[in-house]
């Protein structure tokens, strides 16, 4: 199915819940949703004679008037639905059978499958919501930890884009200002206070300069932490993990794959998702087959946020480190202190017995503590995105210019020009500025139905 | 988590939809279903002061007042829901951690999580639907194919019980009419006319009899077509297979077991759906290991209701089918027929290429035949559940009794009582009779949220 992705007026149809409950709803919108469905519907009345954000009892027939289920019509009337459309959203039986007989009569009476992230598409287009809320509607939907579910769900609800709103209107209105100087070129008058404008600038650059630091820290909260667990064998790495995992978890499935590290599992500290990385262990040895599973090691160690470093606490020896190795946070542990007490007494290590549950939760800590939510404002933006935080660096490329050509006493004109650039990455973000192969790009991640 | 099952009192709360679509919904239903909802809930008004069969959006918010997710909830009020009780839909972002959240919220504001099928539960025990539509709703959801849907939709709809109840009547009138003779008992009168009696009692036994019959269809239009693929090795039995599976079949992930048979792919022809399963082969062999092979494969055999015996048209010889294997059906079918032409010409025997889909249409249409939809009568009434078959078994002896009785010319009372069977056993079918055990039983094949 190859749509033009510019098509915004046939209505369009497609399941909106996933298989395998009790309850499928099947969703329309475009404007012969309520149309389309009256001609498979048959309740009290037809749904066109009825008022918006309202329920329907009655069956869905087909073109033979043969009944397909028993359903309950929900009715939305332009512009308030989440399309800004007409929709319907149709509560069917859970059967495939049912919402493939459904999706199929919707098609037959002049809709078509929606594709990916279709729905929000068009309430991005309608202007119900905007760039950067309907990106955040995918990032709530894939959220899977309180943190994750935080930080998308603010940048849906808009507050994200408020701020940066606000950024735009300051910007703006220096910009006019400065324009204005242009009028008056002949006079040499400066209605935009350059002291002021200087003030502006920096107050602007704290907060990209805040964003775009986020960005790290939105990242590990919306992709999870990736930890390493290493040690020579033996030393109690799978009981380890098994321990932090604990019963809560959902062991991931994985299939080994040559090209990405395979995820052991996964568990929630605190709000926070860590994800538990395979490594291929650590020796000492002068073997070269075994010098390149190390080297493996060190890469996988590398791009670990987090090195849980095993030793035992009858041989704490921590020498065997790679020092060419540099993750971002390095946790040393010594294990089975139920066997043996250490003899090392050093702050920075972790003392613990994995079997017997003996300093775990102190161990779970430190590893939440490397994700600083503490950092975060009470607003709870972040930057989670990577498009965004591309469209930020440009932004704050531009405002360093625009910093410079203010030090350097230039006319308004280029100052003016500067801040324009500012503005105009800002306005990517949250859509004000933007191009159909983006829009595709950022949809095209969507599930179908949203 | 071990509620009381008699606890119809308490509010209920539970995802309807499965997860991983773009939405999810969570059902609450009873009395206090509306102001639990109100807790959490942050409209333009609250829903208590609301009308039912109308949609609000807004936010849930937890206890300390921030926003979970921006829904539209449905609103209920009873009678007219689906359980017949009070009942909320909350339609959320499709994600695990805002489902999980918001029941948590629930119950902390007084629901409890509902059991498998406490929400159908309590629609039958509040009248809103008999137990033989009650169990329809899981075999709708369950449904796979356009007739298993269609049986279960007719039954779900209540054709079904309104077959049963007709016969219950006519049978309760009798009854009362014997019952006014033992009245009047010294004067020896017959309101009760003998031959209508007569008459009815043949009537009853048609339709018992129609539905029990039904039952061997019913149970195969419901579960499938059980399909057995044997014949001597390389004579083409997997490019068959294939064949017949064609692109549209999703092959069943197998993990073999010992005690039930494998069932390696399944695929849906006018309707039905058909199962193949996997045999053990078939060949001429006096070593025992094989004959134990053999043995196997007679059980499987008696067990397909469908025997594909596949032969070569360079060696169409049947000879060594098991005389002692018993299908329900056993067609002969000669492959390869693209590289020889085979001899033999039996209208009974198929020829086909399964490499070059010669002949395949007519064995499709062939095993299509076995299950003869035509038989099924206008109103699609078919037994399909195993509880209803034996209490119509049970009713159709009782019958019996009271045929037998009116044709010794037993006394009416005698006759009323085995009549009373009949109506008891009809009754356990649409649920007019029946135990908590028997409701528990039923129910707890339900999944949550239904």
């Amino acid at each position: 199915m190859n749509y033009d992705i510019l098509d915004t007026t046939t209505t369009i149809v497609a399941p909106a819940t996933a298989e395998g409950g009790a309850v499928m709803v099947v969703r329309l919108s475009g404007n012969n949703a309520i149309d389309i469905a009256d001609k498979m519907f048959r309740g009290r009345k037809p749904l066109s004679s009825a008022k918006g954000y309202t329920l329907h009892y009655g069956r869905i027939v087909d073109t033979a008037e043969n009944t397909i289920d028993d359903v309950v019509v929900a009715l939305f009337r332009a512009p308030h639905s989440y399309t800004g459309e007409n929709s319907v959203e149709i509560s069917l039986h859970g059967s495939r059978h049912i919402v493939n007989t459904v999706l199929k009569l919707a098609i037959e009476h002049g809709a078509r499958m929606a594709t990916a992230g279709e729905f929000t598409r068009r309430a991005f287009l309608n202007g119900k919501m905007d760039l950067s809320r309907a990106e955040a509607v995918a990032d709530v939907i894939a959220s899977d930890s309180q943190w994750s579910h935080n930080i998308a769900s603010t940048q849906m609800r808009g507050d994200y884009s408020t701020r940066l709103n606000s950024l735009r209107d300051e910007l703006l209105r220096l910009c006019s200002l400065l324009e204005l100087e242009l009028d008056f070129s002949e006079e040499d008058v400066e209605f935009a206070d350059r002291s002021e404008l200087k003030n502006i600038l920096d107050k602007v650059e704290q907060q990209i300069n805040y964003l775009c630091s986020s960005f790290t820290l939105g990242n590990a909260i919306k992709n999870g932490v990736n930890v390493a667990i290493i040690g020579e064998p033996n030393v109690g790495k799978s009981t380890l993990l098994n321990r932090l995992v604990g019963d809560d978890c959902a062991m991931v499935s994985d299939i080994a794959g040559t090209t990405r590290d395979t995820i052991e599992a996964t568990t929630v500290i605190d709000g926070i998702c860590f994800r538990f990385v395979d490594t291929a262990g650590l020796r000492t040895t002068d073997n070269i087959l075994e010098q390149m599973g190390i080297e493996r090691t060190y890469r996988a160690i590398n791009k670990a946020h987090i090195v849980l470093h095993i030793t035992t606490a009858d041989n704490p020896d921590f020498s065997n480190y790679p020092t060419e190795a540099t993750p971002q946070t390095y946790i040393r542990v010594i294990n089975k202190i139920d066997q043996t007490q250490p003899a090392e007494c050093n702050d920075d290590v972790l003392h613990i017995s994995a079997k017997r549950d003996m300093g775990i939760d102190k161990l779970r800590e430190r590893m939440r503590s490397v994700v600083d939510t503490a950092s975060i404002d009470s607003c709870n933006v972040v930057v989670s995105n990577m498009r965004h935080y591309e469209a930020l660096t440009l932004a704050h490329e531009a405002l360093s210019d625009a910093q410079h050509a203010l030090d350097l006493n230039l006319s308004g004109d280029l100052i003016s020009e500067d801040i324009r650039r500012i503005i105009h990455h800002l306005g990517e973000i949250t859509g004000d500025i933007t191009s159909d192969d983006i829009l595709q790009s950022i949809f095209s991640k969507f599930c179908i139905g949203k």
